[in-house]
Parts: C-alpha cells; sequence; structure tokens
C-alpha cells in the first residue's frame, strides 16, 4: 500500500514528484516495437526500465488500451504486472457511476482476482456524487483520485459555473472533503490555471493534487509550486506526451529518461526552494 | 443506423419504449448456465430471445463486464454481435475525458475495426464539457446520451447546485444543446423525480430523455409519462434487475419476458393514452 507518508518520503529520496503518463497510442511508438507480440507493453517496459527512479507514479489512461479491445487489456493487465511496487499506480478511467455499478467498476480495477490488476489510485468523475466514490472508499489501502479543474477547455463549460458553495470545482472538494480525508483522496487540478491552485488550497491544504497539463499541455512547473505546493510536496504532476515520445526510434527510451531527467532536476529545484529536501 | 424516426416508428410498432439493462451479473445468474463456455452471454443470448420483440432499445452496463477482465470483455463482445439491429443499442459507460482521450473510448465503442464493437449510442459524462462529448458526435450515425439528472441518491450533491443557468442539470442540457440537436443527443433523466420531468422538457421538449429507475429502483412509469411524454413519445425507460432476474431458476428467461411483457403493456397503454399510437 502506498500510504500518504510514504508517497512524501518517496518524493524525499527520488527529489521528485513526476507522474509518468502511459498514453500508449500505437500509432505513435517506434515502428521495430510492432514485431513484438505485445507493441504497447513492450513500449511500456522500456520506458518504466527509462524512468522508474526518476518518477514516483505511473498513470496508465484506460481509453488508450480500451480501443484496442481484447488484446488492449491484455497490454494493460501485463503494464500493471510490471509497474514498481514503489510507485502510486494510477489507473486513469475518469469512471462515475451509481453505487452498485462504481462497486464493479472498483472490483475491475483495485482486485487483482477479479480483472487482474489492483491499482494503488482511480480518477473518478464526481458528476454523480458520493455514490460514484464510496464503493471504491471501501477498499482501505486505495486512493480515489476526483476532478475538480481538469486543463482543457471544455473545463469552461461546467467547472466554473457559480454556485451556492462557490465555483462548481470548489464546491466539489468542499463535498468530497466529507467523503473521506487527505489520507484518502487526492484531486485533479489542471495546471494551465496555476493561479486557481491559491484557491482550491484554501478547501484542499492537506490532499494531494493530481496535475496534467504540464509539458504538453502546456502548463508551467514554476507556476504550479508556486501556487500549489504545501509542505508535504502535495503534488504529483503528470507528463505523459513529452516523455514517452521524446522521440520514436531505436533512443526512445534513452530519450525519455533525458526528458523525465529534466523535469525531474527542475521538480528537485522546486523542492530544494520549497525547503521540503 | 438508428435514427431519430426509426426510433420513434419502433415504438409505435412495438407498442413500446422498453430499454432491457443488461446488468449481468455472474453471481445472480441461474447455476446451470455456469456450465457453458461463457455463461455472461449465454445468459444475455437468453434474455435477449426473450425480449427482442417486447422492447426498443438494450444497454449492457460496461462495469459488469469490465469487472471480469479479458473474459468479461469478450462476453460483451459477443453480447454486442448478438443485439437485434431493429433495437437502440445502448453501451452504458458513462465515460468522460478530454479531447484526445474521448477520441480513443469513441474508438473503442463504436469503430468495430478497433475493440470488435459499434454500439448505436454510449452514455457520457458531461463534468468536462464539450472535450467529453465532440469525439463522439464525430460519428454521424451514433448518438450521445448525457447525464443530466440521475436516479441515485448521490445526485443531490451537485446536480442539484443551483448556478447561473439554474440547477447544474438544467445548465448541463442547456449546454450541450449548443453542440448538437435532438437527432444526436439523449439525456439520462432518473424516474425517481417525475416532476422535474417538466423542468427538463422546457430545455429538451425533443430530445429523447434515458429513464433508469424504474423497476428496482422504485420509479412509476405512470408519473414518467405523465410528465415527460412528448409527442414522438420521446422516452426510453430502462428496467434491469426487475427483468433480468425475475427468477434464477431455468425459467428465468420466461419469467423476464412475462416481467417485460407486463411492462410493454403499460407502456402500450400510456401510448395509447397518449395518442401516439
Amino acid at each position: 500500500m502506498i500510504s500518504r507518508q510514504y508517497l512524501v518520503d518517496q518524493i524525499k529520496q527520488k527529489k521528485s514528484f513526476l507522474c509518468v503518463g502511459l498514453d500508449t497510442d500505437v500509432e505513435k511508438i517506434p515502428e521495430f516495437l510492432k514485431a513484438y507480440p505485445d507493441p504497447i507493453f513492450e513500449f511500456n517496459k522500456r520506458i518504466i526500465d527509462a524512468t522508474r527512479d526518476l518518477c514516483i507514479s505511473y498513470k496508465p489512461n484506460a481509453a488508450f488500451y480500451e480501443k484496442h479491445g481484447v488484446s488492449g487489456l491484455q497490454s494493460l493487465i501485463a503494464t500493471w504486472k510490471y509497474l514498481p511496487a514503489d510507485c502510486l499506480n494510477i489507473i486513469d478511467a475518469k469512471r462515475g457511476d451509481m453505487g452498485n455499478t462504481s462497486g464493479m467498476y472498483a472490483k475491475a480495477f483495485f482486485d487483482e482476482s477479479a480483472a487482474g490488476m489492483s491499482f494503488d489510485a482511480i480518477t473518478l468523475s464526481p458528476y454523480m456524487g458520493h455514490d460514484a466514490v464510496s464503493p471504491y472508499l471501501e477498499y482501505k489501502d486505495k486512493w480515489v483520485i476526483i476532478l475538480a479543474l481538469t486543463s482543457s477547455a471544455g473545463s469552461k463549460d461546467f467547472q466554473y459555473l457559480t454556485t451556492e458553495h462557490g465555483f462548481l470545482y470548489e464546491a466539489v472538494i468542499q463535498k468530497a472533503n466529507t467523503w473521506a480525508n487527505a489520507d484518502r483522496i487526492m484531486y485533479v487540478v489542471g495546471a494551465t490555471k496555476s493561479t486557481e491552485f491559491t484557491n482550491i488550497r484554501k478547501y484542499a491544504p492537506d490532499n494531494f493534487l493530481l496535475v496534467p497539463g504540464v509539458g504538453a499541455q502546456g502548463g508551467s512547473l514554476a507556476d504550479v509550486c508556486h501556487y500549489g505546493m504545501n509542505k508535504d510536496c502535495g503534488l504529483i504532476v503528470n507528463a505523459s506526451r513529452s516523455i514517452i515520445y521524446a522521440s520514436n526510434g531505436q533512443d526512445f527510451a534513452e530519450a525519455a529518461r533525458a526528458e523525465a531527467l529534466k523535469i525531474q532536476q527542475e521538480m528537485q529545484a522546486e523542492l530544494e526552494k520549497a525547503g521540503i529536501i
């Protein structure tokens, strides 16, 4: 189990709060890998081998595997089995359904005896309220990561609506805080809105925030740290495409490592600046 | 392709607006089916055979299949292949992610060449806004069914927040109406809130509404019709457990048919009362 304290310790030890997003698209991986029986797993395996000392988390995006049906699911299961035990292994699935159904999804992703996988954490959509979250919280050694403020253009459609509890994304955080504490819940906060971190930290001072959108999606790591870091770091910053597709040649794993190292070094500087290490 | 007009014609012809929810739980199916190589598919096949003339739609719930990993996905694909072409075949997946990722999910469920399935419609969560929906709308012969007001207890957490555009669920409908019209978008509206249908019909006079929660979840069909029906019917009412688990003996398919027939007859009476047939 990856407890909050273990995660903080890993961040200090690895001097990194990087999550490598395994959004593995078979159309973007190096051609030579296609000779292997499971090219997606082969790609992920080499990315993991090349980056595991530089990151504290991996995050396969379920859609990229589901797209390939049975073989995609087999690649996902093989990838899960290969993920390092010292990392927070997140399935980015953004599920959100009523209680009975959420219980089934929780089994799929948290109970190895069901579908062959047991991730440490899952991303969830809050629209259906506590039903959509509570069945996952019954797994006492697992995390839920709830969408609050996302980084794509569509986030403006609803997340910034003004409600009786502030913006919708603020209402989500305030309500979800009543379901479990910062040892069990993280929030997704899009990095293109760095100044909003101040706002979010009012309601979620201790929670870890999973931050997509640094790198290919355009956010600034310095801004994220300036506004979003807390005394335990409290940030997991994801980069996917900028790392995993740094090269599409024979050297893709080395190129991925070089890119991850660059980010890790920036993160180390931020952790030092904040006095965390 | 199931166009809006075709769906209306099917409703008139079958005198039914019933959707049979294939929430197939291997722990609840008759014991004797477990001797078959794919018990879940075998169950679904017999339920479909017993009900296809009484309903206009089937809706497998993705979670129930994902729970079983590779074999569950194989059951889902086999079920999709067996679904009748004259029915609106919905995958109840409640996905909702940024554009790039939504495009992958759309392939998984809409493009047979990707994962072996091509459903007519998918349920989607609106939290991430238009990104979460637009990639599915690129499939011109497919429907999206967006969560508006759900029927479980958690719906109160956010869907009833008051925003500058009314309740959140009303804001969702008003915004989603700008993405596509009633030929492409349906909304999920929970049947335990019948009086809210009046409200929803203000914003979605022509859209079909997918109504879960009649039967096991406790909604009243008469109320749903009184408040929610439009001149084309405009309703697809789902029943899952009350039909598929009507018996767990050798007679489960006959019992499912009897239950579906009872609902179909109630629906016929409502359609006659409304002058639609």
